[in-house]
């Protein structure tokens, strides 16, 4: 396999850090890298594989001679180098929600839609965590039965703020169990033995941005332009992982015997489900890993018949809602010969 | 109005003590008080409307003499002195689910169904904690639409397991910080910086006996015996007010408007919805008092038309989902003279 030339813009943020780690466990065959990131963190020492690298302050030609870059820095950063990566002729594989639902960039989840990473112009983008978290879950049982409609309520870790986001947390943690006041500067309230039913921007229709990716970032990677979503984001005191309870109904019949057999088999799936014996998915299980933990599978018992099914998932929102898939499209670009 | 003997049983549980707390508050007229308890915590002292009372060993005839017994313990407790409170001639009101669904026993929520009490056969059955916050939330949209199905996802609180769960959930953050091992004794599994979504005892369906309160108290509460309920029950890491999501569809069209409208006006409910200033109930703000906090309300997205509704819910466990719920009860009852 041809060695990458490789860029990482962000690279010691919480995401940038773990596509370090997640290349370095896969053995991504890497020829040249450059880490990049404000100038402030220029210079400072990052090894990988077996080697030290310098992380450079990004420049307008950093990512010049490069094959593939990848983007884990917000939006505006992102679209601000997007014409000098594209100039450059790397391969942009962005993290933020900038350019997710543009006509001319495919959004992968690599279990699910890996064909449309030959549609790319230039540039390929990584879902939000939570819509992947969700999407790979159902991916099956879309395949089987067509998910129509999804009612999704969100249980989101702090890490989806950064590493700032779970310093917050756990700061709070230790306020509130010392009795001593907290000022939230990271998160709109206090998370510690708190929720907070709001992550991103609101938008007129009272949803949340982050509620309205999974609905128009589900239609794109699922290619269904009339599903239905229904989402509800909410924070919660949870370091790295992101749980789902989620209702989907379905065009076709399908038993509750015969999504378990689909999810037993399902690719980036790992199926917990034995409520009898306490076994489920959950957050403190699922971090750190690449699998999205799916159990409490059971029929939807506020409809009849045999359209709609009820399951719960968590998936660690750094690594597969993040770093992982962004590393997993690298590896199908290079297996294609696209790059 | 007459003043009522009251017996405790369970005085000294979290649900207990804020049964008293709460009776001092509403001014609650009482003659003579009786604490019941374990006989290890007899003659321990409680302060109560200024008085001192010794707390006594629950004996068969401690009901004797008394109005009203407010039961304050789980079902096998209260299943033992049933007979021996019916004797007495007192007025049960159970806070256990041992007599919720039995056709003989009222099963109220003030807010609600008031007029159920008449039906009383010596006993009133409390609801489930998440059964009663989840209904006030919908109550009014119920009478003006007819809910007849409902998506809800729970978000619940370590109360729901009396002070040793808040207790388990303090240790279980103190010993995460310092890096040492826990044992989590009270709850399956850590909670802790994580998610349980399993509540009570699993059953043959898929769903847990919480999850399926919310669907047959609901529907004798609400007198809709087609009501359709798909609930998820999750422990989170809060302290004591639980959070719902929930999706309502209805028979009738209703506006967001008129959503909102009949909240602001809807008994033992504080309407607490605006998005774009990051105002929305948050556990936190609603622990500690007796509304139910409803916001997020939104127009469901995944279903056209105007049958269906989004919104997220608060309220305190202890108070609201059980002592202040019971105590509603015991003044409805002088109220209407049946005591």
């Amino acid at each position: 396999m041809k060695k990458i030339n490789l860029v990482i813009l962000g690279a010691l943020g919480v995401v940038g850090q773990e596509m370090l780690k997640v290349l370095e466990e896969r053995n991504f065959q890497v020829n040249n890298l450059r880490l990049l990131e404000h100038k402030k963190f220029a210079g400072t020492i990052v090894r990988f594989q077996g080697k030290e690298y310098k992380v450079e302050e990004t420049k307008e030609n950093s990512f010049d001679g490069s094959d593939i870059t990848l983007i884990a820095v917000g939006n505006s950063i992102s679209e601000y180098y997007m014409p000098f990566i594209k100039k450059s002729g790397s391969l942009a594989i962005d993290n933020s929600s900038a350019f997710r639902l543009k006509d001319d960039v495919p959004l992968i989840v690599p279990e699910i839609n890996p064909e449309e990473i030959t549609n790319h112009n230039g540039i390929i983008a990584n879902p939000n965590c939570s819509t992947i978290i969700g999407l790979v879950a159902i991916n099956e049982l879309n395949k089987y039965a067509h998910v129509n409609r999804m009612i999704v309520s969100t249980y989101q870790a702090v890490s989806g703020a950064g590493i700032e986001g779970m310093a917050e947390l756990r700061k709070g943690v230790i306020a509130d169990t010392n009795n001593e006041p907290f000022e939230p500067k990271i998160f709109q309230h206090e998370i510690a033995f708190n929720l907070i039913p709001h992550i991103d921007t609101p938008l007129e229709n009272g949803y949340t941005k982050e509620e309205m990716k999974m609905f128009y970032e589900g239609r794109k990677i699922l290619k269904n332009d009339k599903l239905m979503v229904n989402c509800t984001c909410v924070r919660v005191p949870v370091m790295r992982s992101h749980s789902e309870s989620i209702t989907i109904e379905t065009e076709k019949d399908i038993t509750i015997e015969k999504a378990r057999e689909l999810l037993k088999n399902a690719p980036g799936v790992k199926l917990v489900d034995d409520l009898e014996n306490g076994q489920y998915p959950m957050p403190k299980d699922s971090s750190n890993q690449d699998l999205i933990y799916v159990g409490r599978i059971r029929r939807d018992i506020s409809k009849d018949g045999l359209k709609s099914i009820t399951l719960w998932c968590c998936g660690d929102q750094i690594r597969k809602g993040a770093a992982t898939n962004a590393v997993q499209i690298a590896e199908l670009a290079v297996e294609k010969g696209i790059v």
